[in-house]
């Protein structure tokens, strides 16, 4: 499914998918979850999108051939694509680093849309290359990946469940586990209560958050969030809500602030109410949400300097080769349930386009296209 | 000394300081050292400032009399005021957690110029009532003191060193120490090379920092950061420079940014360059200046998002009782020179205007008071 251009719907065209070069793994991709970055792109909202391009980035695969020097994956492995990529290089100070998930080893070229030698592996029927994107380029039956960004899970896996752990479920409970390290009895909020949101929500729960405000402007998302854990709901829109949500939660509903606050809208003014409504002395803030291009955060230096910590998360701060198998391993344990994110499925890679519309409707958390 | 109104000289009066009421203590100031903070609201540029009022807050002073109900300390008694106070109740979530010092207890009287109890111990020759400031106003022969505003400190340590822990010394130091908790072999950049910046020098010298580069716009400052541990100055003058200093310090001296920054200026456009020279993946930048009444900071959350984290200091995360006597031990057992820091010295309370000049001048760290 080729994003031919912004604002355009997705054209189904015969492509060929080059073999994989040195250091690259070529999958069959079996499920493809949609997810708002695609969505973004594809709206032309990202100024640095490229196109024409394969979408798609949360998916479960199978590796159906490798390059040459191809050593941690053979064909007939099941594998998640990862926009995160690991390269474990002792030269690389990310992934030597406890501190940090974001190894740069690919991330130029993957940022220009190409694989990490400079070319593409896609090209249309008159023999025109196509963009990668983000390193997965997932809505297509084939892709191409570089080897050091594929997750290698367990068989026993269904791939049209695992996909989810290519990104936003991830995203959110990693951001409480890992970037903020929630810790039992703590107070949460939560802001925005889509796919990552809710996995926030079900991430602090497991972490043992004893107070989870959920905060959206659509309370039918309510009730998914007080099942995942939430213990308080607000609706924080101006017509509900006679002061700015910050002081609705730092003062009536808390007496200083939550410990841990995350944005999950990607809207930097609920950004900058994410941080103020967290905890003076200690509270903790954390963007998850992608911002529109151009736009900044801000707030005043007093919120810092009387104690609060404002931070950001990429991938949930998950090493993405070393921790997706593990996420998947916990599910498999029945510790990590994720089928409640999956509400739409869709038979055929074809049907893509009805996904994405699908999660431009408000009930959708994770439409879910099987090839 | 008292502060009649904004942008007036200080005028010498004679004035009635009360005896110290229920958990006061009124105590004989010794020693007074100027800090920007007095100077800031002297000019009116405080919004929130009242006068007339008393300003100064880093002294060192002996007790002359209590108040009832006061049990830990006696007159005698050598004392360091702390406009951070602790009242280490076990009802104070704030004393009772290791993550903050910034204890609450009477933050609300104190910023409304009071004591406490919502009253004033000042008044002058006319009986009119004299404001309160930080809860020290120290720019008095005698003044009157919260109790858990007053920490306990060695009768070995001279009075007119003491002072400095009060304020400015301990903030860059407690920054480097307890709010980022610089580790050995870290990078740091400190942005602002008056008496905290130099304090953060040292204190990340002593944490073992192995590269610290230290920004001013007047090089007059590099000699001193040079002598206390900093190992790269830079002149972050637009003529100097032909770049922003943020990718002179994440590209030109290191490759992705330094492990620890800190903006000890107040100018929030310096405060974004802080955060933007820090490190991808886990540069973390601490904002210890005050910023004028009304500015924010900004930035795009990417930086955060790519893996930087914001956080902010007051008296450096120190709590102020139990940790600014350890403080004055560190400095008597050698470990903690802090005569550098000293530059003007001036005998007599009516003097105070002169050290107030005298810290306008360039070359001035800190100018201490002896009455």
């Amino acid at each position: 499914m080729v994003a031919r251009g912004p604002k355009q719907p997705l054209t189904e065209e015969e492509i060929t998918v080059d073999p994989p070069k040195e250091g690259e793994v070529r999958v069959k991709v079996i499920a493809n979850a949609l997810c708002h970055t695609d969505i973004y792109t594809l709206d032309g909202l990202d100024p640095e999108g490229l196109f024409p391009c394969i979408l798609g980035h949360e998916a479960g695969c199978i590796v159906e051939s490798v390059g040459p020097g191809v050593t941690s994956v053979v064909p007939g492995d099941h594998v998640i694509p990862c926009y995160t990529p690991q390269c474990s290089q002792t030269s690389c100070i990310f992934c030597m680093s406890p501190k940090t998930n974001l190894c740069p080893e690919i991330r130029s070229t993957q940022g220009q849309g190409v694989m990490p030698d400079g070319t593409k592996r896609f090209h249309d029927k008159d023999g025109k290359d196509i963009y990668h994107f983000m390193g997965c380029s997932t809505m297509s039956e084939y892709t191409v990946l570089a080897e050091i960004s594929c997750a290698k899970v367990s068989k026993e896996m269904p791939l049209e469940k695992a996909c989810l752990f290519g990104c936003g479920v991830s995203t959110g409970m990693g951001a409480v586990w890992n970037t903020c390290k929630v810790e039992p009895f703590s107070s949460v909020a939560v802001f925005g209560l889509g796919a990552v949101g809710l996995a926030v929500i079900q991430g602090a729960k497991m972490a043992g958050a004893s107070k989870i405000i959920a905060v959206d402007i659509n309370e039918d998302k309510f009730e998914m969030a007080k099942k995942l854990g939430a213990t308080d709901c607000v609706n924080s829109s101006p017509d509900k809500i006679d002061k700015p949500i910050q002081k609705v939660i730092a003062g009536d509903m808390t007496p200083w602030g939550v410990d841990y606050s995350f944005d999950c809208t990607g809207n930097v003014n609920v950004m900058r109410a994410a941080l103020e409504c967290s905890h003076r002395g200690w509270g903790e803030s954390c963007v998850i949400g992608v911002a529109a291009s151009g736009h900044e955060i801000s707030t005043r230096p007093f919120q810092l300097v009387t104690g609060r910590v404002w931070k950001g998360t990429a991938f949930g701060g998950f090493k993405s080769r070393r921790d997706v198998p593990l996420l998947v391993e916990r599910h498999l344990n029945g510790e990590l349930p994720i089928d409640h994110f999956i509400t739409h499925t869709f038979e055929g890679v074809e049907k893509t386009g009805d996904a994405i519309d699908a999660l431009h409707s408000g009930g959708c958390l994770r439409a879910v296209v099987k090839y």
